[in-house]
């Protein structure tokens, strides 16, 4: 007993009621609330899916009774009654959750046919064929859909049947034939379900309600609740309404038709059609479809009814329509509406039109853009025309799309790019000593690593395609060569990489130029007007300063400098800083560095004119720029066993006692950010020096330059200090040589957990804060990034351990209740502290509407995904919230 | 102008103001007080000394005007005249801060001599002789102290003259001489100081008192200060004394006594002194002094006056005093008494004997012993009568000390143990593969690695003592040998350690067995019945276990399960367990260990019967039990540039391979914890069977047991939802086939600051919380400790950016603040959750109190360290502070 409404009736409903109705009933409701020809129904509400779980999967009692009310209304509308053998009503059963699931329960047709109503439609339609035919169909819907028999067995049927009547195609099968068949459908059934078909329709209807409940927690439909987060809780509706039919005749027809194209968004009618036809056959494809254009010459009536009703649908929706029609005998029905999926392009170009007709508000328009979906437009793309010949497919690590030449090196890679090549670098996996080949590539590709491994974060940095992860992929590093299910690719042999889908292609494949097109400007301006995060990039260079800028960012909120030690000329410079015993020796090479690093802050700050560049000093542990422990020991080893020169020997082996001594078990929390600075401080030192000389010598053209300073790792107030006090007293230096004025900002990375229970402490000394989620979530969550995704995190993420990689995503519950701490802290202690977010995250539409709520500044975010970020901000400013599953 | 009085004369302040006038000012104004015959004098406020710093260095006038009228009070009661030439004032001038601070200044006497007061002092004396030697020691000292001329110019001109008269001591010097020696002295100032001696008195006084406060800040100081954690802002005071002569003739003699014996606490008069002496005489050793015991032959009245006095003081200050006098032509002057210094054994045994006496209460008692010096009565000690021949010094990681055989490797550690030889593991660092050498050997030697080194706990765990870090060691493992300053010590050559100190010696050495006393036992009797905290162990075996019970632990706070993985014959069932393919083969080695890990907890259970006993399920990542990829490197290498077996290279190559894939970039961050207990439950479910079955076993047999078991590494609470099932179920399980009842608990370490933050989630499905502050020291600060010592915290703590060594005390303000956050929450959802510490902070005094003040139940340490723990957790709850500098 629940004493709650179970059943609603279409006309007892409305489009607002879809957390009850599901959305499929809920249009149902509205469309016959406003009048539309809709076949009369009635919709189980998603609340009794969850009474139902919670009964230990029983229906109740009072819903039988529901349903048979219900029932008697249909029947007295159409003056037909359900399981009548002279004018039988016969049923479609539907799911339908509150938000689409492709996942779950197809529909079930014809439900109410059994051997003796069969007569009554053959009867009413005046065609035996006809009602055979739907006799089949349904035995065979319910045995598939209901009763979970393979649907191969009533395939298997069916063609022996045609076979034996020699027939091409269904529709050949006689009436004679189809009787048949509908015996032998029957025989599957009790051998396969071990029960016999069921004659009584209310026990047929019974089974379907049973089975679109089961069907809420199928294995399908667990997963894509997953993947797209949508609660459990939901439950799904049932939709139960009278059928009718677009094949009794060649004055019948049914349709799937878009009120607009959804491929590019134009304003025209798009769909197709079939004359004589059940709604399924138009999705099957056994016959080829009309388009709707059509059916203007063949049922213009119908037509000019239709379009009107397309039309006034779309704006009582205030979105592209996705309608099912059939016309029986003349007569226009709708069978269903809903917002109509979209790529893309379309739903931006959509989305500004709607507001161009006044349909919509530019808000609206902001709110419709998932910015998840918008990333591809920023890449370059396979052309969707194109057939492809996949070889493999890993994870999607880096949209955009690229052909080259297979490489396993990054030194070939930079050699042939600079030959003139197009390469894509195949690699077991990434390390910084491969930054040049991914570079000089068009494209990665990894056997090892998830979506925030290594390659996969340096390629979406740069909007490189990347795919990782490719297990199927057997690399041979020694021989060149990579094996995929047997086949041999070897260097030099071209292959195409999607890196949206992961898709790994043989040969080149055509690309289509990403575009931001007016539309998608047009969005992104309305969102600049609205959103009050502030966007910035993050980049190491000028290129991508300009790029970032050109995407919009208001100035560099990262930017890291070891990129610069990397660089293949420095290298050397920056192993001999490392490895020097004396401070002498090492202010030698830092001499030597400080020119080439003041190059690069020149570059950037010049390409970010008049707007704040946030640099971050050296913060990698110092082995990271030294050749590595293993190789060393097997070089040695090789030397020693082969007899080699003894010099040469003792100087590796004291190479290695350093490297050894500098190589720590944990480097993530070992001996860099700050820590480096308050070591050493003549390294931090030398690149304050190469930063304000770059800002005096700009400033002296007169270009506006606005350097901040970012200390990384701090932990404690005392360090944030110290390094300030080394920034001051440096910048004041070096001013008072260059005799200009330089406004400049010193503020702290917050990424240890301890810096945020200090907040206050470290707001004392700091002008801004920048959160770096990525080590803030390696500490909060003692998570290695490196080694997680390999090891645990898919396991984690498939078992609902967590929900969502928080690499990816910010988590809120734990980092997010840091972060938060953090803010509050740092305000009380400095109301106009300035605080960003720097790292993954800061690209993530989720974090970006925490990020919002939280009441940072700004984020910062890679340059491709500046766009997506000033779209996300402005609807993290509309109200949107975090893990929306959309529609 | 302050408006505050600056100056005190000694009747003017008494006993409680030791903040304001230091603690020899205080106590010589509480003897005035109460009418101790204390030579008149005053004391300049340790607030001076802060105004003085305030203002730049300057003496206030205020303060020289109340100087003046203080030294007139003291000239009116002795009838003297500072700087008078008929009867002069002649003063001591000493600093004394409100804490012991032996790094500072020492004291300057006779000040107020010059050329002219001699004449008054000999007319005084009648004594030229003695009034020439008193002036040459005041320029002497003046010139040391004050105007820091080193002093080997004094002694040198001292050896010439004693030369130049064939003087062999320095009372063989004759008046002339001495006069002599005054001009040289005076030279000696005017070249080396490059000023005159200044002949006026109050110049004289002025100058000692700008170097009393300078010396607050000479280096010595500031180091002991940062040690002693005494805060800088204490400030010093100066006390300004009239002088009284031991060394007028042989009526006279000056002495230090205690009031009892500083080494053994027992209750006679402990002292020395000599006749016609200074006080400095006897501190330098000139003379051997006598026996206090025989003052009473020789100056019987003054004895017995003296005697009285003692008495009276330490009645007074309710605890042992360390007591100058001077007896002055028989008349008895007390100069200074003080808390004397004293051995642990000592102050075990007075705190207890005064509670007897009546002196002190059992709280005072309790609060008098320090817990970090009790330390060493629970381990073997060095004979402190014993000559040793110190090689060099180390970290004193783990106290204690012992005698043995050096060996470089762990596995002829246990071989030379087999055979019964006492050994010393000599190692760079430790691993865990070393474990069973460290179990074999007395003590451990570590050329590298901090207090928290691997070594260094492994060693506190075990009891056994341990010098790290010793750096001048320079070890050549191959051919098993080290070098000390140029010294080599082979396998085989006896050594000995004393972990307390960190001292290594050549050859065996003395040693006395630990005690724990009737005393300390009575202290920790006392502590028991006051103290909130329950004491636990850290402890992995029965024996341990044992142990722990006989210290006084009362229950078993950790139980790791590793170490159990670790033993030899295990480690290859182990190794096969993790490399295999298959979860079918898995099971097998599971299997093999079952029985394995039952017998250990068996044992464990057994020991600790009637008690709970908390065991975590296995921790570190599973490569922590296989080959090192280093050495695969190297044997793979050899193998192959030697031409070696084909098939046993590819064998290698495989095992490396594996062991590749498991490994980890940052295995602290990695695959461990419940983390492994989610991929492989299997692995836990061993575990737990072998724990139940144990108790089962146990219960059988009518013996208590209380079994806790833990899930490591929790930072969501749905990873403890899961291994609770997983054990409820395998529980059941076990429970149904053995037919008993056992009552269990589940709980969680706490470790990971998001575990922090979402305590109250976490507590949903825990019975008790356990916080490992290792490795939330580790996470929240981002400090790795196996590389935070060697690397950056020395200079952090030299440079003060931190206060502690974090892995030592628990920082407070991070990492604590976390812990009380996670208190609250998991409090507020289930009240009556039981909470502990385990890990080293359990069994450090100032992480106790902590513990105490955040409400936890229970601290778990090693089981050395239970008597120090029971004793903190008393003065704890007596409402000790934190991070007191003690006296």
């Amino acid at each position: 007993m629940t004493g709650d409404k179970l059943v609603y009736l279409f006309e007892e409903g409305n489009a607002e009621m879809k957390d009850m109705l599901g959305g499929k009933g809920a249009n149902l409701a509205e469309m016959t609330r406003i009048g539309l020809p809709v076949p009369p129904g009635f919709i189980i509400s998603t609340e009794t899916c969850n009474l139902y779980y919670q009964r230990g999967e029983q229906l109740l009692q009072e819903l039988k009774q529901e349903i048979q009310k219900s029932l008697s209304s249909i029947e007295n509308k159409l003056g037909k009654k359900f399981g009548d053998v002279n004018n039988p009503l016969l049923l479609s059963v539907r799911s339908g959750s509150a938000v689409s699931m492709p996942g779950m329960m197809d529909t079930v047709l014809n439900l109410g046919l059994n051997d003796e109503t069969i007569k009554g439609l053959e009867e009413a339609s005046q065609d035996k064929r006809f009602t055979l035919d739907c006799y089949r169909r349904f035995i065979q819907m319910f045995g598939d859909v209901v009763l979970k028999v393979n649907h191969s067995f009533f395939e298997k049927a069916l063609q022996n049947k045609k076979e034996a009547y020699g027939a091409n195609d269904d529709t050949e099968l006689t009436a004679e034939a189809l009787g048949e068949l509908v015996e032998d459908y029957k025989s599957i059934i009790s051998e396969q379900a071990e029960m016999s078909f069921p004659q009584d329709p209310m026990e047929q209807l019974t089974a379907a309600i049973r089975a679109v409940f089961d069907s809420w927690n199928n294995h399908r439909a667990v997963v894509y609740r997953r993947i797209h987060k949508i609660p459990d809780s939901l439950g799904t509706a049932i939709n139960i309404q009278a059928m009718v039919f677009g094949n009794l005749g060649n004055d019948c027809a049914t349709g799937v038709a878009f009120t607009r194209n959804p491929a590019t968004g134009e304003a025209n009618l798009y769909g197709e059609f079939l004359v004589n036809a059940q709604g399924e056959d138009v999705v099957a494809g056994i016959r080829n479809p009309l388009s709707i254009s059509q059916l203007e010459e063949l049922m213009p009536e119908n037509y000019r009814a239709f379009n009107d009703i397309c039309q006034r649908l779309e704006e009582h929706y205030k979105d592209i329509q996705d309608i099912e029609f059939t016309i029986e005998r003349r007569n226009l029905f709708i069978l269903q509406t809903r917002a109509g999926k979209r790529t893309s392009r379309a739903s931006v170009k959509c989305a500004v039109d709607f507001v161009k007709e006044g349909i919509i508000s530019r808000e609206e328009a902001i709110m419709r853009i998932e910015p998840g979906q918008v990333d591809k437009l920023l890449h370059r793309q396979i052309d969707p025309e194109a057939k492809l010949n996949i070889i493999c497919k890993g994870l999607p690590a880096s949209p955009g799309a690229a052909s080259g030449q297979v490489v396993f090196d990054a030194d070939d890679a930079e050699k042939m790019d600079g030959q003139g090549n197009e390469v894509i670098l195949v690699r077991p996996e990434t390390t910084p000593d491969d930054i040049h080949g991914i570079v000089a590539a068009q494209g990665v590709l990894t056997s090892r690593g998830g979506m925030t491994s290594h390659a996969a974060v340096v390629a979406r940095g740069m909007g490189k395609p990347c795919v990782s992860g490719c297990e199927k992929l057997s690399i041979d590093l020694e021989r060149e060569i990579f094996v995929v299910n047997g086949t041999t690719y070897a260097k030099g042999d071209t292959i195409s990489l999607d890196g949206a889908t992961g898709n790994v292609i043989t040969g080149e494949v055509p690309l289509i130029a990403p575009e931001l097109s007016e539309e998608f400007q047009k969005i992104l301006e309305w969102s600049d007007e609205i959103r009050a995060l502030k966007i910035r990039a993050n980049a190491d260079t000028p290129e991508d300063a300009a790029k970032a800028r050109e995407f919009g960012a208001e100035g560099i909120g990262l930017c890291r400098t070891e990129h610069m030690f990397m660089a293949q000329e420095r290298l050397p410079v920056v192993q001999s800083m490392i490895l020097t015993e004396t401070e002498v020796e090492r202010q030698l090479d830092l001499d030597k560095l400080l020119p080439m690093q003041q190059e690069d802050f020149s570059g950037i700050f010049r390409a970010m004119e008049g707007l704040p560049v946030t640099i971050r000093l050296l913060d990698p542990p110092l082995h990271e720029f030294l050749p590595v422990v293993e190789e060393l020991i097997e070089e040695i080893t090789r030397l020693k066993v082969g007899g080699g020169d003894s010099k040469e020997i003792n100087e590796k082996e004291g190479l290695l006692r350093k490297v050894k001594a500098l190589s720590e078990s944990n480097p993530m929390l070992g001996h860099r950010g700050c820590r480096l600075g308050i070591v050493y401080p003549e390294i931090y030192k030398m690149q304050v020096k190469a930063i304000i000389k770059a800002a005096a010598e700009l400033a002296k053209e007169g270009i506006e330059v606005i350097p901040e300073i970012m200390i990384p790792l701090v932990g404690h107030a005392t360090e944030l200090l110290v390094m300030r006090e080394l920034v001051e007293e440096t910048v004041k230096e070096i001013l008072a040589q260059e005799k200009v004025e330089i406004d400049y900002r010193v503020g702290s990375m917050i990424e240890l957990p301890r810096a945020c229970v200090v907040a206050d402490q470290i707001a004392g000394h700091a002008d801004f804060y920048s959160f770096g989620t990525n080590d803030l979530t390696q500490t909060t969550l003692g998570y290695s990034r490196d080694d997680a995704e390999g090891k645990f995190l898919h396991h984690y993420l498939a078992k609902k351990i967590i929900p969502d990689n928080p690499f990816m995503t910010i988590d809120r519950e734990g980092v997010g209740s840091l972060i938060k701490l953090a803010v509050e802290k740092g305000k009380a202690q400095k109301p106009d502290l300035k605080m960003g977010i720097c790292g993954e995250h800061g690209g993530d539409p989720d974090s970006i509407i925490f990020c919002h709520e939280v009441n940072l500044n700004y984020v910062s975010c890679s340059p491709f995904r500046v766009p997506i970020a000033r779209l996300a901000a402005a609807q993290a400013k509309l109200g949107k919230k975090a893990g929306g599953y959309g529609d």
